[in-house]
């Protein structure tokens, strides 16, 4: 087992990463309450061998499969479960599933009588790379994603890459985008290293994959302990995402998947960065063959023209007195926030 | 003016007392985005000199007046004009009514884009001493008042004494309730000053409700920064909830008003304190007696039994480990949280 501990003070936390699921806590393990929070896909697969990490038996409710789920609806949902099986505040959540379920589950149980505890169990390789570290929680809504959240540290992340096996390849080419996003933002060395390991990687060789989503859960929890609430440096973890959260929006939630949106997104962002003459053509070029290599989409869907994106780029979350910000590349492995994009320079550049 | 402040290391703010809406700090009254809340009731009222307090117009939403609406619907409401009205994370909300729209701006605050500014106005006497002070936000789920929410500090507290004078008598004498818990629980000299000052507290001296006020937000003050997330001291201001949050749900949110059911709520903790041989007969007396003198009922409703409380305090906050907590008076001035309370005691007492 590998263990990264996210430095928070008191809400501090450990990420276990194993082939299997790693043992509780017995402040965990022995809870009187545990509802576990999954959805039929993953259910099936993982729920008996989860519902035995606890001494008592778990509850559990399951919510339908994917991004157009991650909504208030679904949220009131859980909150009535819970409350009609008379769960006090000593209830554990246990988040069993990708990103929706996950972003969905700390969301419950950031606002369940003012907060409980939860743990992340992520499924998918996005959720054990990113949205199940660092405590970003949240649901959307039809004019944004992720509009509706609280930041909200889980008890403990347990990963195991056995459930990888039995994700849909699409899905695993999805997570590569934020891995990807991880080298080209702030680690240039690991960028070779994934480079070098790209084979290894798309056989998904257990061990390449434990050191790999070891390296960035360790890069995520660096940055969220030095910036919790994204006053700052966290902003850089949105590379691509500005651009991404529209194509996703725009698209339908669902129909693109968070990381083929994200990959198009970084795309942009490099397009971008090399426009201010801070990538270099070929640096543009590289980017997009790292990630047509694990299989993710480069170029913006086609019903897309840049006015489509604008609507949801100035309600983005990083608007700040009026002005978009963006999330661009000063070099590879070096991200920084721009705040003097106009719409004019998007429109020269991608119009 | 008169202030308060509430001492919570960073998230530290002050409560400004006085006769009429004292101004706001620069970084407030110049925000570039500014919402307020109301409700249809407070807003033909105020919302023209609340709105002066900032150099740039804000904009407003009214939500129906009552607990009836302090929903999840209307939580969503405001969500999506904010989103609608394209406002930023820069956003500053304004909560301009009594509890249940400082409760629900409070939750808007803390949930969109994952916690955005907000100030708190409170127009009735129950606000002002109570739930606008301590950064506990909410709305009501039909198993359970209050059970979906977050702790979330506001910037600042505007408390004007002039807004009592347009509130009904009977949302005053609800507010009283609260003000008789302060001295109930924890300041027996208190309700001494209350006693000797009741006919000016009726009258609505000016003078005497701003001191009144004062010092029920400086007990809350100082009780909200030793305990901000109520780990222990801070259970002590829901004397009276238990059965009141009861009498409410049961009676159907807003036919009982939450001062009355608290008041309900406090005689009834009295007995079951005389009952445990801490309070005497005539000390129960004199809670009923002083009450009443604010024109507060003191009698469980006709239709409910005891049965009835029992599915809602069950579902209490603070039942811990399955088992139902209680504030009971360890003698008047001196409350304690009491966990060893049966059904079958209960019943002996109210059967």
């Amino acid at each position: 087992m590998q263990r990264v501990e996210v430095q928070l003070g008191q809400r501090s936390y450990p990420i276990d990463i194993d082939t299997g699921f790693a043992a509780l806590p017995a402040s965990l393990a022995s809870a009187r309450q545990v509802v576990i929070i999954s959805n039929p896909t993953v259910a099936p697969l993982y729920l008996d061998q989860v519902s035995a990490l606890f001494s008592a038996p778990p509850l559990h409710i399951l919510i339908n499969d994917g991004e157009a789920f991650k909504t208030l609806a679904s949220f009131e949902t859980i909150l009535s479960f819970l409350l009609e099986n008379s769960m006090s505040r000593d209830v554990v959540l246990v988040a069993l599933g990708g990103g929706v379920i996950g972003d969905l589950t700390g969301f419950v149980a950031a606002c369940y009588q003012r907060g409980v505890r939860f743990l992340q169990i992520p499924t998918t390789l996005l959720s054990q790379v990113d949205s199940s570290v660092g405590g970003k929680t949240a649901v959307n809504h039809p004019l944004g994603k992720n509009m509706i959240g609280a930041f909200k540290q889980p008890e403990q992340v347990i990963i195991s890459t056995a459930t990888l096996t039995t994700l849909p390849s699409r899905e695993f080419a999805a997570g590569m985008a934020e891995v990807v996003k991880y080298a080209l933002l702030g680690d240039a060395a690991f960028l070779d290293w994934l480079l070098k390991h790209s084979e290894q990687i798309c056989q998904q060789q257990p061990e390449t994959l434990a050191q790999m989503i070891r390296h960035c859960c360790q890069m995520k929890a660096d940055i969220v302990s030095r910036d919790e609430t994204e006053q700052g440096e966290r902003a850089l973890l949105n590379l691509g995402h500005t651009f991404g959260h529209a194509i996703e929006a725009f698209m339908g939630y669902g129909n693109w998947l968070h990381g083929e949106a994200v990959a198009v997104g970084m795309v942009m962002a490099a397009e971008l960065s090399a426009h201010r003459g801070w990538l270099s053509k070929q640096d543009v070029a590289s980017v997009r063959r790292i990630l047509q290599s694990f299989g993710l989409p480069v170029a913006v869907p086609d019903q897309m023209q840049i006015a489509n994106f604008m609507p949801f780029m100035k309600t983005d979350k990083k608007v700040k007195d009026g002005q978009m910000r963006f999330v661009l590349l000063s070099a590879i492995g070096q991200a920084s926030l721009v705040a003097d994009v106009t719409e004019a320079e998007l429109l020269q550049v991608f119009g």
